[in-house]
């Protein structure tokens, strides 16, 4: 076993990194500094150039051979925004409570599970870590980059651990083992502008539009299964090339939003929307951006390992949820089984950001159960 | 007979005076002053105050008895913009043209016949000039005080020129009989904003929203008749009460514009809407704005005396048209037939407003000879 490591002291060094997306340099330093003396190999690479990179990412790995769990997370946080109580980057204990920026999202979680590694000491198998500086932002050059990196490499873990915040009302209560998907879509209806006086000159593209809309809330996408709910596609917003009241606008986009579940692959969705949209109105352009798929780890062993440690803990049984945003999950299930367990989520990137050090201090004893229950040993 | 006026050297007075919507003052003593000579009993007042006032108007009269023939014009102009080659209010003659804010939009019309009056001398009957300084603007201080003036003495002319420039190509080449009415509409579904990941704590108004305006294009309003086209109804804009990718908006609504005939009344066509608006989409809202209501000068005097004068100084027949936009015309026609005939309206509310002093002369001769066409006499 190496010599403890305190969490809260580990969490406060890595807060005090203003590392707002992308992130690089040291926040992983210090991060790489807590690794090393632990035995952990520790990988780092630089990606990308502005404005969404250079994104520094962090590769650790300890042991061999199976089992291999790894620990996934982020150290680039959200920007501070203006009324905190104290500096968002000088890390405050008040009542019991840790304040800064990532206190939450999700700096603690790494703390706590490196704080968890020295506690494990020695082990069958790998324990690894997977860490981006770019999860709040595109992630073009964060978690998509490392699985690159792992892949050139044969390096496969069998399940991992996400430490994103998932607890509502108390530690534990919620685990998550998959997500909705998410694609946005804006379908153009164009027309030719002209004077509204003189409409024989012009063609109003806005009637088409709603036909369009009528299309689209027309479809059915699914009924859900047993993880999930129905997929659901939202009109969020409809605007016009002109707002004047004499002139007929040249063109009409309605913005979509779909949030889908695994029945359902954002391309097919995708190309959906766009034969609906043509239907309706030929010559409707769909551009549309798939923020992620839908993913969900079926029941399996990193479901009992997790809420076993939690339960052991707390005395909670998880709830296991697929609702909720999205988290570099919808990548790292391309690997093996994923699942998200980490501290109340109530201040995520909002002002004040704060865990309770109880709760730091119990989630380092749930991911060092998570560590022994998945690789066995002392 | 009185002494000639020169219609150049009063319009180039006129044009001097910065006089942009609501106007009072100078502009209307240089008007006043040209009349008094001529024989005129001129009579001004003050209405209103600020923003759409203080505005001036002014009823000047000649002679007394039937025929009563009015010519109604506006002494305020559009702001001038920036970028004219000369400034606007500093009238310059260029290649026979006088450029200068107010030389189209009206005041070479007011100056083209204050100098025909000079040309008549006696007459039978009445002349009188219906002159304000809010035809540009909301006209609430304007032509309608104007009317509440004249009926209050009792005085009601038997036709009404308007001096608008109608001309398209050249002068003489059509005259406004009427005019459409406009009404502006806006129809506001309400819904409920909340989290597009959560649509069942929110509801779309988008869908309803789309319901209403495939329920208003399906109106047939009519099919026109001799004098006018059919009536029309255009969507000009849509927009949500937001435009973000994750938020259900909590309000839609459809910006409305309808061109209509004499067929129709702009009150029935608001309620029209409403109902329409409301089967389609419970408890929408409608907002309504009525510009201004149909009018048309059926065939008679005015239209042959404005013709023949017309085609006697051009060779032109002139087409008598109910297109393009409002005039005062809206509110006279209350009184007795009116026609609206001026100078080409190629520079009207432009840049580098301009009028060929050509036309600005034979202006004058057009206009006297309709004096003496509707009056009789020398």
């Amino acid at each position: 076993m190496s010599d403890a490591i305190d969490p809260v002291t580990l969490a406060k060094r890595l807060i005090a990194c203003p590392s707002v997306t992308p992130a690089t340099g040291e926040v992983f330093d210090i991060l790489e500094a807590a690794l090393v003396p632990l035995g952990f190999e520790v990988h780092r690479f630089v990606a990308g150039a502005a404005p969404d990179g250079p994104v520094e990412n962090l590769f650790a790995t300890r042991g061999a051979g199976s089992p291999h769990l790894g620990f996934a997370g982020h150290l680039d946080v959200v920007p501070a925004g203006d009324g905190w109580a104290s500096d968002p980057f000088v890390p405050e204990e008040r009542g019991g409570v840790l304040h800064g920026r990532g206190a939450v999202d999700m700096k603690s979680s790494i703390a706590a599970f490196v704080a968890a590694c020295a506690d494990i000491g020695e082990h069958p198998g790998t324990l690894s870590l997977i860490i981006t500086g770019d999860e709040e932002g595109p992630a073009t050059f964060g978690t998509p980059a490392l699985i690159d990196w792992m892949a050139a490499r044969g390096i496969r873990p069998d399940m991992i651990l996400i430490g994103e915040p998932t607890s509502e009302e108390r530690l534990g209560d919620v685990v998550k083992i998959g997500r909705r998907g998410s694609v946005n879509l804006w379908v153009t209806v164009g027309g030719t502008q002209g004077h509204v006086a003189y409409p024989h000159r012009a063609d109003n593209p806005i009637p088409r539009l709603a036909r369009v809309i009528d299309a689209l809330e027309a479809l059915h996408l699914d009924d859900g299964n047993d993880a999930f709910q129905p997929s659901n596609l939202e009109i969020t917003a409809v605007e016009t090339s002109s707002n004047a009241t004499n002139v007929i606008p040249g063109w009409a986009r309605a913005q979509l939003n779909i949030r889908f579940n695994n029945l359902q692959r954002g391309a097919d969705l995708v190309e959906l929307v766009r034969r609906t949209a043509q239907a309706a109105a030929p010559g409707a352009r769909v551009e549309a951006k798939i923020s992620g798929e839908a993913f969900l780890t079926p029941p399996g062993p990193i479901h009992d390992i997790v809420s076993a440690a939690i339960e052991a803990e707390t005395g909670l049984a998880p709830r296991l949820s697929t609702h909720g945003g999205t988290s570099d999950g919808r990548f790292l299930i391309s690997l093996c089984p994923v699942i998200d367990f980490g501290p109340p989520n109530a201040t995520m990137h909002k002002l004040d950001e704060a865990i309770a050090i109880e709760d730091l201090d119990a989630l380092r004893r749930i991911y060092a159960r998570v560590i022994r229950l998945a690789l066995g040993g002392a």
